[in-house]
């Protein structure tokens, strides 16, 4: 009986990939995933096997694994950020149900909204909410409403998949939404292709969010009714200040 | 001019840790952070200054790193699981906004979130809200009414500082307001001390939830109306069933 990793490999390039995802990448005789995460590992893991997938074939991809390790192989199921936040780690637990003496872990990494508050400064530092925008599984009416409840419970907002070439209009929509529950002036970042090659990142506000050219590369972050922008930087004060300690 | 790096150590030992946030450690003069954390890196770091507060001097804490940075030195403000999710991140560029010229690089890491998730199974796969149970510097009335609308939302919950010895009952009050919304049976998982001695975790219902022994070394996750258990882990599906694709 072989197993199966479900990795976490960070945002971009191996400096952000923990040394338990590189343990866990060296150990693997098979590397499997879409195809632009097996190019990001590939070139530092020679001499094993990979399977690079396209897009929306991801239970095919799962079920690969499955079939790999159940005939004893070692396998690297490869997302990028984080395994469990809208990765492969769910799918991986679904699609093995029928072979319970397979073992699995999954390895966590440094997920997208993470990496993009970095970039962009602290936003996340109080209570936040995140939410994929793409309906591709979820139906619209779905995000539309977290997204106004979310608003309403005065989170911060991170926003995945914020558009895509068949939905170029998403965020424009998810930012129509919001203007109903916070003001206009609300400072909102953009973060693209975090820790990879073109790595950028900006601010703007709510009422300017929805022209921004985001993509799937894109992480949205909208703040709540306490974010400040401070020398650039997009900060969410924790609290203290109420307290008379600031 | 010194620099400040705020620098997310990830949940426990130094296999969670990226390499950035090792080179930025190795990199710094001072480290600087909760005595327990100081414990956690300061050995691999020989020879550095280190600078241990207690938890709640935080606002002196960051002070301490902007003094020395402005002084000239290079500075560590080290912060468990990531450095932006109710890290120090934000509270530095608040207490150096006075000090514009001061470099300042947050280093995101593994934050508990997506490490205790990868420890039950997937819990995060899905839309998700994390929210503080500390009223220390929110108040209550806040933090019940983010529950509220997060549970209406239908939205997996990640609950951090759950519990504590001064407020031993804010998770059997948060699981009270939440069975409010969602059934009885509701999955949940909390995973304590995660990549570190003593490292647990356990499944029970959103009913049995008050009574668990939680602590400020715990993190809570309530699942959805589509979380399920398979093989003894949480597990919230991303959708693909939904599609006649599993």
């Amino acid at each position: 009986m072989g197993k199966i990793y479900v990795i976490g490999i960070g945002p971009g390039g191996a400096q952000e990939t923990t040394p338990r995802a590189q343990a866990a990448l060296a150990a693997s005789d098979v590397l499997v995933g879409y195809t632009t995460y097996i190019d990001l590992v590939k070139e530092h893991y020679p001499g094993k096997d990979t399977i690079a997938t396209p897009m929306t074939t991801e239970v095919a991809r799962c079920r690969t694994c499955r079939d790999l390790a159940l005939k004893g192989r070692t396998v690297a199921m490869i997302c990028s950020g984080d395994a469990g936040v809208y990765g492969m780690a769910g799918l991986i637990y679904q699609v093995c149900e029928d072979a319970p003496d397979l073992e699995i872990e999954v390895i966590p990494g440094v997920t997208a909204a993470t990496a993009g508050a970095a970039l962009l400064g602290a936003p996340l530092v109080h209570d936040f909410a995140v939410i994929s925008l793409s309906d591709a599984l979820t139906p619209w009416g779905t995000i539309a409403k977290r997204l106004e409840l979310a608003a309403e419970g005065d989170f911060v907002l991170c926003l995945y998949n914020p558009a895509s070439k068949t939905r170029p209009d998403t965020l424009k929509k998810a930012a129509d939404i919001l203007l109903g529950y916070c003001g206009p002036d609300t400072p909102c970042g953009l973060a693209r292709r975090v820790g990879r090659e073109g790595e950028e990142c900006w601010l703007c506000t709510l009422e300017e969010l929805g022209e921004q050219p985001a993509d799937m590369s894109t992480t949205v972050f909208v703040g709540n009714s306490q974010t400040q922008v401070i020398g650039g930087k997009l900060v969410t004060p924790r609290g203290y200040e109420t307290k008379g300690a600031l």
